[in-house]
Formats: structure tokens, C-alpha cells, sequence
């Protein structure tokens, strides 16, 4: 059932394939071994070798960090939010202070994710017609209503260079019917806010709905593709649902995806699923969950999740990953890690965030030149075999927990 | 009333008159200008300009900075203290680990308190004997014993290159004959501990206690000097009395006390406070009120404490005190900072951080200066003459606040 298009967006359709003034020449491809792909995304801002993770900032701050640590640990492009910025501080504050890069002082890349998802998952209240969505402040109760074309302007307003289109997101359980419905109306308002979008420094990405539906999966790539974004996300995964169907989303939604343009990936991040998701031609990723568990004191090593609260790491005296060159592992040993996660010392949130950026910023790196080589099958083969997971059952207990938290706070977000 | 000197104590005494092995060659004056005095401290980590203020780093981390950002804010001294770090990670984990320089990896120098005010304002039971202080941790409620051989024991195990004597602290409002004894039993014990130390590369140094009691402040300077310290504190002020009584006991104490030795006064950090004291001889501060507050939200400038949280701040797109050249004023504006407040986002505790130990920082280096080109008194003048202090009555109240929460938490001290 591809949805109908009115004579009035035919119209404007038209226009935009000859006159659309967004950034569409955006992304180079510059090798494919066997699926797994690099590129580079060309930005206002920089150019951003892919594939990509880009940490969280959704406040304009990625948590504990200055612009200069994150360009440090060798992250060029930093993901914020339109909802929490639109709440606080305010689009006119951030446009009247020269833009989110000069308001946050970060001049390398900036995606801005539309707050669609955050509506959902933060609003007390969400009240959806055709035109847009109602919700309440998760701060203050206040009522405020967002549109495609809103989301738009306010995004142009931050002069981020990729922006997202407002999409209505699912949860894992819904009916098929009610996914449908969000996939089509995320389609439409895609289209909306295509239309809506005419800032030329700035890519905008449309976002692929379709729960875990394969079936609504590729209706809405190909709804999304006829309009041809510069860009296409894969949204409404990784919440809640077994990992094993997220990959397979993932998989067969990056398939019919089009060769020549950035594969984005929301809300995806642990080492193991960027590994995975790296192969099936994923190109860029965000989440909150590397610097969100950094906090709670869990550590990537090349072995798993260590989590350095843990009396086992009281004594130690080598750092908590011995072939880690981040900044933390560099000058403190794990017992100094522990004794400050014991304390409550604010500087180990720090010190945390950084150590679990700089291992995805080493794995980023690791993975783009072994696809370069030729070699990123043996790559991701022996990682993962290192590498162990979190437990299923404890992962996706603690993902139920921290969508449930969400409402009730935006500390973790 | 001479407290009176033991056979016993007359024999150890001689014996470290020619042979004491703790550090006594530990200073040099380079200039006094109207009693306000210039020199250099000699630590085995380094030579130390005075007049200096350390920051404060109780649990072995100067709250929410790392040891290079510290360095760089131009701080080459830190305080640590015996009573946390004895109560978490413990003294033995701290002296496997190669002393406190190496565990919190900083190569600069750093002065260690013995832990008796911590025990006095800290601990929910204190009982006291000749013999030492039984307290129970504010941490887990276990019982603990601090004698001023124990207090000397452990501080060389940190190896601090300046360490402190145990004393008994008295609070504002104890009578005469209470303080009396507290100054008495601190002579006693700083006794024991001149026999206890034996480590060549630290300076200890004794406490002056007295309360705001010129009489007993004489005598503890007198009994103290006998025993010829390489450095003496003043104790015991600052902690609830109004402001005019702590300079005239600063003044009075400062006066008594060795010209050829660096004078200490503990637990006082205003800029205003700072600049007053360093005009009666102290060489040496420290206080937590910099980066308490600054946690809070209130910034030093030329013209006085700012809090940052006010609606006042929220566009302002200059920095907080435009003639500052922190690391937070070089990239930060006011708005950008209110934001990170209102939002509670933990890179702020850092920034404000950065902003008033670097305004303390620059302000000790050009009283330094002053002092050295003898311009110190116009200096004075014009600093008190600019900076608004915090209002008497507010402050008082404040600090009383804060000391009875000291009972309750660890957080701000």
C-alpha cells in the first residue's frame, strides 16, 4: 500500500527534485567489503569519516565533556537534541547566540535529532493529530505542540548540518495496525518536512519506520526513497526488543537502502551491536548508552563490560585496560577509578565518559581500515570473539528500566 | 600558664634539636612589604611561591578536576586529608599504590591535615582522652581511634611534602576554660608529634590554637615556637565567628609567629579574606569555599561573587567576567553556562571550578607581584575597594549552614 500523494506535494515534489536547496551531494563512498561500507559524510562543518558514532549531547554538552576533550578522543561529529533544546534553553536563544556550534563552542559537525523520539519517550502527555503533536514539558508541565515543519525551522534555527525529519515512533509491542499507522504518518510528515527544509549547509535525513515489521520495514523505504533524501535513518529500534530482531531490521532494512547515501542508525552503540551493524552497511550511529553505563561505572574492555565499582578492581594498579591509550587509562590506575566511583567524585563521571568514548572512537577507526584493508570479516570475527556481551536477559531487563526512567527524568537521555 | 615540659619530653626534645629528621630548611623569604611578605617554599615536589592558596582535595582529587587541569590553572600545591583518605580507600591501600603524589597522579607538592577538624566536624561521636580521639566514620559509622603518633604514621605514609600536627578543635561559642584546654592538649600532642615524625622530605608543621582568645593564642604560639616547627598553622578560625574577630585573631597570631617560617592559616579562601590576610604575614591558605561555591553557581569577579543561576545570566552572551582568562571565559558565555546549571549537567561544577581557582590563582600572583614591586598596600586598597564580599550577616548564617552539614556529608568539604 504505497500512500497516496496529493497533487499538492506532486507538485512541490516537482520542485524540490530541480530546486530543493538542501545539502544532497553530502556523502562519499569510498569502499564496500562485502555489505560492510566507508565513506565520508561532507559537512559544513568538516569532513566525517563513516562509519561513524557520534556521542550524545542532547542538551548541547556531551555529559562531562568540553568540545575540545570529545575532538580530542577523536569524535568530529556530536549528536544534540531538538526537544531538549527547544525546552531549555530555547530556539531564539540558541539563534541569537550565533547557532548551537557557537552556543556550545563546537566547530566540528552537528547532527540534530528531530524529538520525535523524545516526545514519546520523555512527554508526560502526547497527544498526535495529522498536523503535529502535542506534549508536555517532562521540566516544567508546560503544553507545546511540534510540526514537521516546525521541527524544520527550528533545526534551521540551530544550523546543524545533518537534521532530522519528526517521525512518530512506536514502542516494541505494538499492534502491526498501530506501527502502520506511525510509519505512514512518519512518511508523510517526512515529506513535510522535506518540504519545509531549505537551508543549504544542511542535509536533511528522512527516518524509516516500521517497528519489527520486514513488511512495513520496506514500505516505508520506499516510500522515503521516491522523495530521496540526502540521507536515511533507521529509527524506532533498539527499544526494547530482542537484539536478534533489531539485527534482523537492521539487516534487510540496510539492504534496500540506496548505495549512495549515509545509513544512519538511531539509538544504537554498544561495542558489539556496532560491530554488527558495521557489516550490514550501517554508516553512522548514536547512542547514550556508552556514556550513560560510563557514569554507573561500566568500562569497555576488549573482554566486555568491566564494571570498576566492583571490589575486584580496589588494588589494581594498572589501569582498568591495559591496551587503552585514553586519557584516563593513561594517568590513573583502576583503584584510583574505584576509590573516586566510591566517593561520588564528580570527576570519575568524567573520566569514565572519556575511557568508554576513546575505546568506540578506537573501534570506529579500527573498523574503517580494516574494511579499507579488506580484512573487516576476520575484524569483526575476532572481536566478537573476545568480546562478551552483556547477558540478553539482563540487557534488555535494563533497557525496559531505563525507557521506564525516562519519563520520570532527562539525566539519563 | 607555661604547660609544663616533662623529663621525659626535655630528653627527646634536645635529641631533635640536633637531630630531628623532618624537613626545617623548607622556606625562604624573599621580601616583606609592611609585614606582608613574599618567599618560596621547598617541598620535594617543587618550589612553591607564597603567598599560596591550595586548593582543596580532600579525597584525593580536587573536586571535579583532573591534576593537569589543576596545574594549569596555575596551582602547584594541593591540600589532602588524613581523615578521609584514612577512612576511604585507607592508608595502606594509598602507601602500596607509592604515596598520594602517584595514586591521584599529581607531581606538584601537596600538604596534608592531620584529620582533627575532620574528626571534630565530621564524625557523629567524638570522645577524647590524652592519649588520641575515638570517632566513628561518617561514612559507615565504624569506630576509629587518631592518636598524633597515628596521625604522624599515616601522614607519612602518604608521603605529603608538608604535613600537620593533630589538634583538638574548638568550636565558636566554647567557653574560655574549654578552648583552653583544646589549646593546651593541641601543644601536647603537637609535641608528640614533632618526636613521632622522622621523614627528611616533609616539613610538619604545628597548629595554633586559641579560639578567638588573644591570651591563649599567645600561649599556644609560645609553647609551639619553643618546640620550633618549620612552619606553623593557625587553626581553629573561620569557623562561625564574624568576620572582624577572625582578622584580629590573624593579625594578633601572625605578629607572635617567626619571621623566617611560613605561616599558615587554615580554612580561608575568600578573595576579599585572602587579600586581608596576606597583608598580616599569613604565606600559606587554603579553603574549600572557592569550588563549594563555584558548585553552587556563584563565580568570582573583580566586582564580587556572581551567581550564574540568576535569570540575569541567561543571555548573556559575553563570558561571566570578561577580563578572566580561564578556560571556561575563553569559551564560554554566561547564557551557556546558565543553561548547563539549569539543566544540572555535570560539565558546569568543572567549568565554574576552573573559574574561581583560576581567579584565586591569578589574584596570589599579582599580590606576589605587589609585594615584590611594593605596590602591595595600593593593590590592596583597590581589590577591597572594587570586590562587594558576601554580606556579614548571610555569611555567617552560610557557614553555620555548612558546618552542620558537614555532620551530615562529606560532599562539601
Amino acid at each position: 500500500m504505497r500512500p497516496e500523494i496529493s497533487a499538492r506535494n506532486d507538485f512541490w515534489r516537482c520542485a524540490w527534485i530541480s530546486g530543493y536547496q538542501g545539502n544532497m551531494d553530502n556523502f562519499r563512498l569510498l569502499k564496500n567489503e562485502s555489505g560492510a561500507r566507508v565513506g565520508e559524510l561532507v559537512t559544513a562543518h568538516g569532513i566525517v569519516p563513516t562509519p561513524v558514532f557520534m556521542p550524545v549531547g542532547s542538551g548541547a554538552v556531551v555529559k562531562t565533556l568540553t568540545p575540545e576533550e570529545v575532538k580530542d578522543i577523536g569524535f568530529r561529529m556530536v549528536l544534540a537534541n531538538t526537544y531538549h533544546l527547544y525546552l531549555r534553553p530555547g530556539i531564539d536563544l540558541i539563534e541569537k547566540a550565533g547557532g548551537l556550534h557557537k552556543f556550545m563552542d563546537w566547530d566540528g559537525a552537528i547532527l540534530t535529532d528531530s524529538g520525535g523520539f523524545q516526545v514519546f519517550s520523555l512527554s508526560p502527555l502526547v497527544k498526535l493529530n495529522e498536523e503535529g503533536v502535542k506534549f508536555r514539558s517532562h521540566i516544567d508541565g508546560s503544553e507545546h505542540f511540534l510540526t514537521p515543519e516546525l521541527a524544520v525551522e527550528y533545526q534551521e534555527a540551530f544550523g546543524a548540518d545533518v537534521i532530522m525529519a519528526l517521525d512518530e515512533c512506536s514502542a516494541y509491542g505494538d499492534s502491526l495496525e498501530k506501527v502502520e499507522q506511525a510509519m505512514a504518518r512518519t512518511n508523510r510528515w517526512a515529506e513535510r518536512c522535506r518540504k519545509a527544509h531549505d537551508r543549504k549547509d544542511q542535509a536533511l535525513f528522512g527516518i524509516v519506520q516500521g517497528g519489527v515489521y520486514p513488511d512495513l520495514r520496506r514500505r516505508s523505504v520506499e516510500y522515503l526513497t521516491a522523495l530521496d533524501f540526502p540521507g536515511y535513518a533507521i529509527g524506532g529500534l533498539s527499544v526494547g526488543e530482542p537484539k536478534e530482531r533489531t539485527f534482523k531490521m537492521v539487516e534487510e532494512t540496510a539492504a534496500l537502502l540506496p548505495e549512495n547515501r549515509p545509513r544512519y542508525l538511531m539509538g544504537v552503540g554498544s561495542p558489539e551491536d556496532l560491530v554488527e551493524c558495521v557489516g550490514w552497511g550501517i554508516d553512522m550511529f548514536d547512542s547514550a548508552l556508552p556514556t550513560r553505563v560510563a557514569r554507573n561505572g561500566s568500562l569497555f574492555t576488549p573482554e566486555g563490560r568491566r564494571n570498576i565499582r566492583n571490589a575486584g578492581f580496589s588494588r589494581m594498579e594498572s589501569p582498568i585496560d591495559a591496551s587503552c591509550d585514553c586519557y584516563t587509562c593513561r594517568h590513573f590506575s583502576a583503584a584510583y577509578l574505584h576509590h573516586l566511583f566510591k566517593a561520588e567524585e564528580l570527576l570519575v563521571y568524567r573520566l569514565a565518559t572519556i575511557h568508554n568514548l576513546r575505546f568506540l572512537s578506537n573501534l570506529m577507526q579500527k573498523m574503517r581500515s580494516s574494511i579499507l584493508d579488506g580484512t573487516f570479516g576476520s575484524f569483526r570475527s575476532e572481536f566478537l570473539a573476545n568480546y562478551q556481551p552483556t547477558n540478553e536477559q539482563t540487557r534488555v531487563e535494563q533497557k525496559k528500566k531505563w525507557l521506564k526512567s525516562k519519563r520520570l527524568t532527562n539525566k539519563e537521555v
